[in-house]
């Protein structure tokens, strides 16, 4: 049949609030476009913890793996900060990506028109940044051995950053296949002045490029790299990278769009299977009053369109009603100017439900 | 007796051309306040490679033993980029700072006034900006055990960050120590939610903390501070953090204050010790035609007074003689908004001399 499984995931602090208007922009889709979905929710992250022990439920893995997405509001907290590993919400985090083989992370750092002003950078420096991180999920620093041990010097600790071959084509193969859709120019970003790692991750690059002989690809030092993208953001298309790397340079992307609050992100497994969420956290302390911005998650909802249903008509239409709404001059709080003007979470969702 | 032994190692690409105008100020500073160095030059990086087959002779490892600091220009170029790990400028610079013991390097970002306008940040961010990375230098995944093997999905690379608690222990307590002497906040970067090493980092940095009762200190995550330092620069004081936390963060703060080409700075051992370094690197592009910027070498000399010599009048006279001829309007190439009135590498370093 062509019921679409959703596992909803609706996660703590203001991710219930984000993910409920979420929910009505499917629903709209549905009615609009006739699509059919089934939506299950699942306890993940501190809630989780708190009703069930663990970060990550048996019953939330398997309600996952049955679906053919997930849409996640976002995960922890103060409150479970201080817990040791086990029952910490970003232990789930790395289980689930872990188990779902969720091997890539996809950041598009997109500028709204409205938000420019938003960004700490210079408007003309900005002007037609458009860039997506393509960053490897499963491996490397994030999964490899860890351990504590006595050695000469008093205690050490030991993290231990391994990557397969496999590992890196996957990822690699699948950035150049983005490139080819967009701007067809890949930056590969590495530490192979220093890593071994890295040095067999430009082996491989370089060896997957000449299959994609239309891809312009430079390799850059992640530090360098951290440079470049404040000093040329623009000239960015696609960015592949290693999970660490990937985590510090998608976020400082993010940050320099001056839209963080608006982002989505997929995180992509084999076949069509993905995992979709904002980029912003769960924001404990707006939690409950109503007041956060469910755009990135509606976002996230358009992604997984485009990425896991292949359905482009109705993904462009939840684009399209965002940027109506936002142009129309309806904000919440967080990307407000004038804050006393601030629109609400559900009514935000309305109007850009009304609006598909 | 009071002569101070400087081993300088002028290096590759710009190297040299810098070094001769930083060399001009130590004789100014000899004749002025009647100090007395013993110069002595040494081969490394791409130049030891090309004459003595490693780039980093045992005699210029013996040279900088000797001396009481080492400056050193620049290395590396495209012309060694593609060697063997042991033929690379790079495995030089490893090799030295562990040879040396240099296990702390201080990178100062310092917004310059004339410069301001040369960052991609909006000025009104950039205001206030003055901070310092502290950066570990001789651990983590930089020196631990680098391997490839055959795995079950091929190929495999291994890397492996390892810190132990002394080594922690020396670098946090040096940050505070500078923390003291500024602005009193500490910002301890690590990972500590993923890597057992950024666990054990910031057990040990909570145990230094209330020898240091006066100093404000934070935890931060490298993935939010590199969003953190675009967002608000100048929040920032001291920052301490890792071996490759430290390369990235550093480069990053020091690309955000516009003023990369006149950045100055340290590498620290036990004592006084120190090996003292412009941030740019070896500019192969603009070697040798006598237009390079040689005020961050400059700077490094007068962070070498600072900071090994105690020589501190005469490094406020080298800063103040810079900040008196860019006032006065005049720029290399780099720096200059009219590229036509430019001046050149000697005539910079005459100036700032005269001015001293
Ligand atoms: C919470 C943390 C484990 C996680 C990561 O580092 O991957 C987060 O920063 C992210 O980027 O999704
Ligand atoms: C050249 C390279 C090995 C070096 C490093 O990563 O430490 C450089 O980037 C630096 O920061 O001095």
């Amino acid at each position: 049949s062509d019921v679409k499984k959703i596992a909803v995931i609706a996660g703590d602090g203001i991710g219930p609030e984000v993910v409920g208007e979420a929910l009505k922009v499917l629903k709209k889709t549905e009615e609009l476009f006739g699509y059919q979905f089934e939506t299950e929710h699942g306890l993940f992250g501190g809630i989780a913890i708190d009703e069930k022990g663990t970060p990550l439920p048996q019953e939330t893995l398997e309600l996952c793996k049955r679906a053919d997405a997930v849409l996640l509001g976002a995960v922890g907290g103060p409150k479970w900060d201080n817990n040791s590993k086990e029952l910490r919400p970003e232990t789930g985090l790395l289980g689930i990506r872990k188990e779902l083989g969720l091997f890539s992370n996809i950041r598009p750092a997109t500028v709204f028109d409205c938000l420019k002003e938003a960004s700490t950078l210079k408007p003309e420096v900005l002007e037609g940044t458009d860039l997506i991180v393509v960053r490897e999920l499963t491996g490397g620093i994030y999964f490899g051995e860890k351990f504590r041990r006595e050695g000469v010097h008093g205690e050490e600790a030991v993290d231990t950053c391994v990557y397969n071959v496999q590992e890196i084509e996957r990822i690699v193969r699948q950035a150049f296949e983005i490139a080819m859709t967009r701007g067809k120019r890949l930056a590969s970003v590495d530490k192979a002045n220093v890593l071994e790692t890295s040095r067999l991750w430009r082996e491989v690059v370089n060896r997957i490029a000449p299959e994609y002989p239309e891809v312009e690809l430079e390799h850059v030092l992640v530090d360098n790299c951290a440079m470049q993208l404040l000093r040329r953001p623009s000239s960015f298309d696609v960015i592949v990278t290693e999970n660490m790397f990937g985590d510090i340079l998608s976020d400082e992307a993010a940050m320099l769009t001056g839209s963080i609050g608006m982002l989505s992100s997929a995180s992509l497994g084999e076949g069509s299977f993905g995992l979709y969420e904002p980029v912003h956290g769960s924001a404990p302390d707006i939690a409950g009053q109503g007041i956060s911005n469910p755009i990135a998650t509606i976002l996230s909802v358009a992604l997984m369109f485009r990425l896991t249903f292949g359905y482009h008509e109705a993904a462009a239409a939840i684009e399209a009603a965002v940027k109506e709404v936002l142009d129309a001059g309806h904000r919440t709080g967080d990307i407000a100017v004038d804050k006393s003007k601030a629109i609400g979470t559900t009514e935000m969702g309305d109007l850009i439900v009304a609006a598909i």
